[in-house]
């Protein structure tokens, strides 16, 4: 597993960068449970980046990474902050992989873009980005337009590229742990399954919102803007009904205002904030630490691959 | 593996019944091949799946099924069909689980009913079905409503009921078949890639569209009639066009009209046509015979099984 040794990981877990959610705190608990842990810089202001990486600097010495979306204004700035604080490993999404890719290579860093198609994982790999995370659509928050999902998405970029693939999107725990390296992921991304720790900093309301979620509690909404896999509350209701009166992308965007992520899943109101969970929300049944969370996902994934018939 | 000993099958492979795909010589074949070989009732009329159950009779001693839509008015005709014809596995889908599974009990026959969610597998439980197929966003054709991916629907099913689960959407070779698996399914059924052996009985036009298919090539439509994964050829452009002007079930079903399946996937008008293909169209490489492509999967199976790391 190359990616590992290049990531400085133990575990082939790579735990999501999300707004709101994945701050100094979280990316330290998954870096020294032996996962790659990632700082979301998306939400961030880059003082409030800086304030997270120190502290997260603080709490461990093994690999931290940054996720910077590229459709921000900030994400230069972003993206320098992490530089000049020492971090060498970069997630960009949401935008071209040239953006950054020879600047960051030239300073020594590695870079992994998330994609959603075999087509953009060619581009990431023309790039010089050294691994692709695959993202299919069962995950939660900013979606791929092509709707691809994580099943038929991974062995497609897997055959499409040379590059390692990181599959991320609907895993929630050990037994898809094994399914994703069986379609040659040689890493995955977890993003919701770590939102139910006691390290995230996601309000207790949404952590219970989460724990008690079923699988048919969420939809990828906002196709005519950006789309977003939503928790279905009240405001999902708001934008499920303008979508279906056929609302455009100003109409659409009116009605999600700003702040409503934090709203939700940084200040806890359940119904008029915006939610971001993936479809594995109705494995998700308690609150752990980090640790007890990535021990008890190799457990599984060790039972699972033993108990794999032959026939 | 009990599932696969009540169905009498020696690969963990079930070939989807598929309308104008699947009739009695691809069922034999695969039957042949070790898999559970499916009649595709959905678009036959009753002395048409006569025709077929006895053909693939006449092909082979092996385990048999035939699927039956309940949407279909001719359902139970279908189903008296196959009973009088001493079929014993039937699969049921569209429609409630409680329609035929006690009558099919107690005949002696074995039921497998199609499920999107978890809450309709409990029914099927509930209602005495054998086992669940779980079918994923992924997959060609009709589809379920609230979009579970196979990834994020199969382990949630599993936990969800205690009677077997073959998963189904999304599974294109044996990486995937390790993947299904691993998720805690103990058959797969494939469809779209068998669409691409000698025996379908699909157009030639439409299995060499299917080897040229890229990954972003479908989408689900029709979301507001009855909810189909299209390959993307000009009638699904009359679809899109319609649906991005806010189009009623009417106006679709218009649209749609009668026999364009018929007219694309059995008479190989790739323009006018509907064509129903699953997200691993890109996967699909050769037309080969079922035989060859069965022994392939299982090799690739243990292959991908051997090579998974212990961390």
């Amino acid at each position: 597993m190359k990616l590992m040794q290049t990531l400085q990981i133990s575990r082939p877990i790579i735990q999501a960068g999300m707004v709101w959610v994945s701050g100094g705190k979280l990316a330290a608990a998954a870096a020294n449970a032996g996962c790659l842990g990632v700082i979301g810089a998306g939400s961030m202001k880059p003082e409030l980046l800086r304030e997270h990486i120190l502290k997260a600097q603080s709490l461990t010495s093994k690999s931290l990474a940054v996720n910077v979306p590229l459709l921000y204004e900030k994400s230069e700035e972003q993206v320098q902050t992490a530089l000049d604080l020492g971090l060498k490993i970069f997630i960009t999404s949401a935008g071209s992989p040239k953006k950054f890719t020879s600047m960051l290579k030239s300073a020594g860093c590695t870079v992994l873009h998330v994609v959603s198609t075999p087509e953009l994982a060619l581009k990431c790999e023309d790039a010089g980005v050294d691994a692709v995370i695959a993202e299919g659509f069962e995950a939660g928050g900013h979606n791929g337009r092509d709707e691809l999902t994580t099943m038929a998405l991974i062995p497609q970029v897997v055959d499409a590229v040379k590059i390692p693939v990181v599959a991320a999107g609907g895993i929630g725990d050990g037994r898809a742990i094994a399914a994703a390296l069986s379609l040659g992921a040689e890493c995955v991304q977890m993003g919701t399954r770590f939102i139910a720790t006691h390290e995230a900093s996601a309000h207790d309301n949404f952590k219970q919102v989460l724990v008690q979620a079923q699988a048919t509690d969420t939809m990828l909404m906002m196709k005519r803007s950006v789309p977003v896999r939503l928790f279905k509350n009240k405001f999902y209701e708001q934008i499920k009904a303008a979508e279906e009166s056929c609302a455009d992308k100003t109409q659409l965007e009116a009605i999600l205002g700003r702040g409503r992520a934090k709203l939700g899943m940084l200040e806890g109101n359940m119904d008029e904030g915006e939610i971001e969970i993936g479809q594995i929300a109705g494995l998700v049944r308690d609150i752990v630490s980090v640790k007890e969370l990535v021990d008890r996902l190799m457990v599984e994934y060790h039972q699972t691959i033993k108990e794999l018939p032959k026939f």
